[in-house]
């Protein structure tokens, strides 16, 4: 099987297919000839590589020791946003949960569910974000699916991504690697890419400069992993429910309680208030681009240092420290001197955010 | 990574649990409080194992050798249909995909799409669907995600799995193998899915004793792999579009052509007579536990015995060959002595049948 047809891989470009169609309909969901058309022009055409060309059901793939693998799903509303859009989510949001797993990218699944009417335009122009996520982030689609939804029945697009990557040698992150007095680190500021989609929703919309930070983490997580070995004991990127929501999975899957300082906590201006005129806790506003890390406290400022070299950690900051000797599971020293507990976040604050 | 967190698999029962709730809210997508709990009663408690339980971003897997990938959203209606569910189309779709390319299914990823009020009663239906099918193709569900959409915004629930699968020593499968005179067979009954599900939508129903046939194909083409060697050249499961949309991929792809026999095509007389009140060809109809296979000529009757041995290919049947020799992509010679050429199925004969 791998020796299999070995075509070249022949082009790359993504440009705009001559337009049979602007609208998606039901007959591009059906199996058929349309369905072919669809994934000829659009997808393999902007997607192009051997796993895609050879139209199997699956991929054949290969991995040297143990690898990651994850999946995770986007409903984001609305698809473009300040910053990015629903596919460089798709692409970065399984890139980054690989990433903090301690995996290095590489082979992405890609499934769609379109709606009846969806514009070809704005397929093609989510697909140049997959494209241009992937190439920044040197992993391949290899295998995919396409859905069709009557109209009515969906909301333009929802993407699933699925990947596989291997992991990085000498690696040992979980839980149950946590210590006491390991150090917090986040590794950037804030809410931004909560904020930047809330700034286009209908009925909420305002004026910002805020974008989203959807960016690919295999790099910053990768430098960091390799430089503190086993001294760097877990890494979760702080997506849906923010920095707040990891601190508390951390704390309800491990015996130690978070101790956070609320001055420490990176906010943009800007989103600061955003989030105050929103009347949301930028602890508990989505990221696509910031992890939570968890180190031994005497690599703490090593790796703070490491992170800020980054581009995409100019703005990490240490937050805090896990303890064994605090009752509640995420205190909160405030700015003001107080000491809080800080609650998890119930009900939902931002649906849809990715 | 590897060593970390050993703990046994505590429980397998997948009864409903205490209920707090009994529709699905948006605040189940979160992130938060709510969808841990909607994970710990519901998800977890009926597809519990290791990897799961330590919800991380990603499993920790290790495959030797090559493996297959693959990945497919499920978007069927009705969401439960004479003989299954979505649930088990989720898992046995996609360890089909991993069973024709000749692989043995292992690691599965699952991630939903909810819509808001959706009934938890359905929701614990369809898990124990998944974990039934789990079972049955000895798979295991190692990562997952869930989000929530608006009411209005979604249907009920949509579902798409991906899957890895070691790749079975020996096997060299794909259309570059294919050879002239190639037999064609098909491993059962055409139709039987397509016709079940629209049976039950809305505006069509109609009184039948049809079931669908979903069912997992790892177990009979491993069977057919190992016997038949590199003699067996090509298997494709028949799904969306049917036996016909997999003779037009195969004849597309490659540089042969197909002839069939329409009176070897296997049809269930109460389907056929379905097909006929709808205006479907059943070879044009969705099949969920039917693969096409290309064998050796040399080896078509020792192929048609095996699969007729296994409990899923009682009705398989030798339909007809590969020619380099004909003009037309698909030519049936029709039952009464005609023969025709067959094209490619065109526009939406049945939306979301899977």
């Amino acid at each position: 099987m791998k020796a299999e047809d070995k075509r070249p891989v022949v082009k790359l470009s993504c440009a705009a297919p001559a337009a049979e169609f602007t609208q998606i309909t039901l007959s591009h969901g059906s199996g058929g000839t349309q369905m072919r058309q669809l994934l000829q022009q659009y997808v393999f055409e902007c997607l192009n590589n051997d796993w895609l060309q050879k139209q199997e059901d699956a991929a054949i793939l290969q991995v040297e020791g143990p690898f990651a693998f994850s999946t995770d799903t986007f409903v984001v509303s609305p698809l473009f946003f300040p910053g990015g859009d629903i596919g460089d989510l798709a692409v970065n949001g399984t890139i980054n949960d690989l990433a903090v797993s301690g995996a290095l990218p590489q082979y992405l699944s890609l499934a769609f569910i379109l709606e009846e009417g969806f514009s070809s335009a704005s397929f093609l122009r989510i697909l140049q974000s997959i494209r241009r996520c992937c190439a920044a982030a040197g992993a391949a689609i290899v295998t995919g699916d396409t859905k069709v939804l009557e109209r009515g029945k969906g909301d333009g697009i929802f993407i699933n991504t699925s990947g596989i990557g291997r992991l990085r040698v000498g690696v040992q992150l979980g839980v149950s690697f946590l210590k006491d007095n390991d150090c917090l680190l986040v590794s950037g500021p804030l809410a931004r890419h909560g904020i930047a989609v809330m700034s286009r929703r209908k009925g909420i919309g305002f004026e910002t400069s805020i974008q989203s930070d959807t960016q690919p983490l295999h790099e910053i997580c990768g430098m960091l992993s390799d430089a503190l070995g086993t001294d760097l004991h877990l890494m979760r990127d702080a997506t849906r429910g923010g920095v707040g929501t990891i601190l508390h999975e951390i704390t309800s899957q491990s015996r130690f309680s978070a101790e956070i300082e609320e001055s420490a906590l990176p906010v943009e201006q800007e989103v600061a208030g955003a989030c105050e005129m929103l009347g949301l806790d930028p602890l508990f506003v989505a990221n696509e681009g910031v992890f939570v890390a968890a180190v031994a406290a005497h690599k703490a400022t090593e790796a703070l240092a490491l992170l800020r070299s980054h581009r995409f950690g100019q703005q990490a900051a240490l937050i805090g420290r896990l303890r064994s000797d605090l009752r509640a599971p995420v205190v909160l020293n405030s700015t003001i001197g107080g000491r809080r507990v800080l609650p998890p976040m119930r009900g939902e604050l931002l649906p849809r955010i990715c």
